[in-house]
């Protein structure tokens, strides 16, 4: 009987677990936590579980984890926004415009409740840029579906944020190939 | 002529870097490790390249990394050695046994030359229980065909390896939601 109304508990409490949807954030300086979200992706995928991502930043680099994804685009439902920010022209106008259409997208996937995992990569950038307004997003991010956790990455995560977070990991440098002179590395770092 | 030296250079350079395999550690008690692993993994196949992975510890835990990757088996050749590791029962000369297999799989996966990146997963853990001699394991790494990039994870990385590696990033924990009793979650965390 113990037995029984253990494995019941651990049940409910697995249960209870699995439909509530975290909200994860990785930042910091260091290397990995675009590649981190990546790795979570793969790890959903595993079980079952449906992803969907939004990349704010990288629209225009050809990135590795974007060929991948286009050649099994059963697997995930990726929306690439990056292209209507002007990183380079600097046209403050143009991005805030981008951010907006961004978040429109990611906002809808957060709601929808067909997501388990929704992957925001680099909305930390649009947030520090104050392309977005900071409570309008914080909103969107805690009255997701329940069932959906989220993850933001990008470095300078905002306060208002980390308080809300469930995990947030910092990714320190400790020692980075860019300080000795190595370039960017293809399949490495994009 | 000036663009055509430029454009020499350019290529020269690059083709440099891209003969240059890197050696990366991502450690620390932060979550993401592993997953950042697995995300450059999802990187170097998108451009193509060819990935070997040994996982050190997780034998005998199902993850959504393995269970994924099994369904693609032409992508990435993919060694679980955990099986052989006595971390409930504790036997310490079993454990060696383990250990010793799991690195004679790496070495000769390091040395071969066929892979761009190999990742040896929670490599760090063996060693920080010393079951393989960190000058025979560092040896390994640094003789690795210069093609291929090798990426250790797992916390309490070695001084020894952290004096040689290009890229060390440490996770760092900032909240986490085991404190605040939340369970080891399915597709985010394993």
């Amino acid at each position: 009987m113990k037995k029984v109304q253990s494995a019941h508990r651990e049940k409910m409490s697995e249960k209870k677990e699995a439909d509530r949807g975290l909200f994860l954030i990785l930042t910091g300086d260091g290397k990995g936590k675009s590649s981190s979200a990546f790795g979570s992706i793969i790890r959903a995928l595993g079980w079952g579980h449906s992803v969907g991502v939004v990349q704010y930043v990288k629209g225009n680099w050809k990135t590795g984890e974007r060929q991948f994804f286009q050649k099994y685009p059963d697997l995930v439902t990726w929306h690439t926004m990056g292209q209507g920010f002007t990183w380079d022209t600097q046209d403050r106008e143009k991005d805030i415009e981008a951010a907006r259409a961004a978040w429109g997208v990611s906002a809808k996937m957060l709601a929808s409740g067909e997501y388990d995992l929704v992957v925001l990569d680099e909305l930390n950038i649009v947030l520090r840029y104050d392309y977005l307004p900071v409570d309008e997003v914080l909103a969107g991010l805690m009255n997701r579906h329940p069932r959906t956790s989220v993850m933001v990455t990008g470095r300078d995560a905002k306060e208002e944020l980390r308080v809300e977070a469930d995990l947030i990991t910092e990714m320190t440098p400790i020692k980075h190939p860019f300080e000795s002179g190595i370039k960017a590395k293809r399949g490495i770092d994009y």
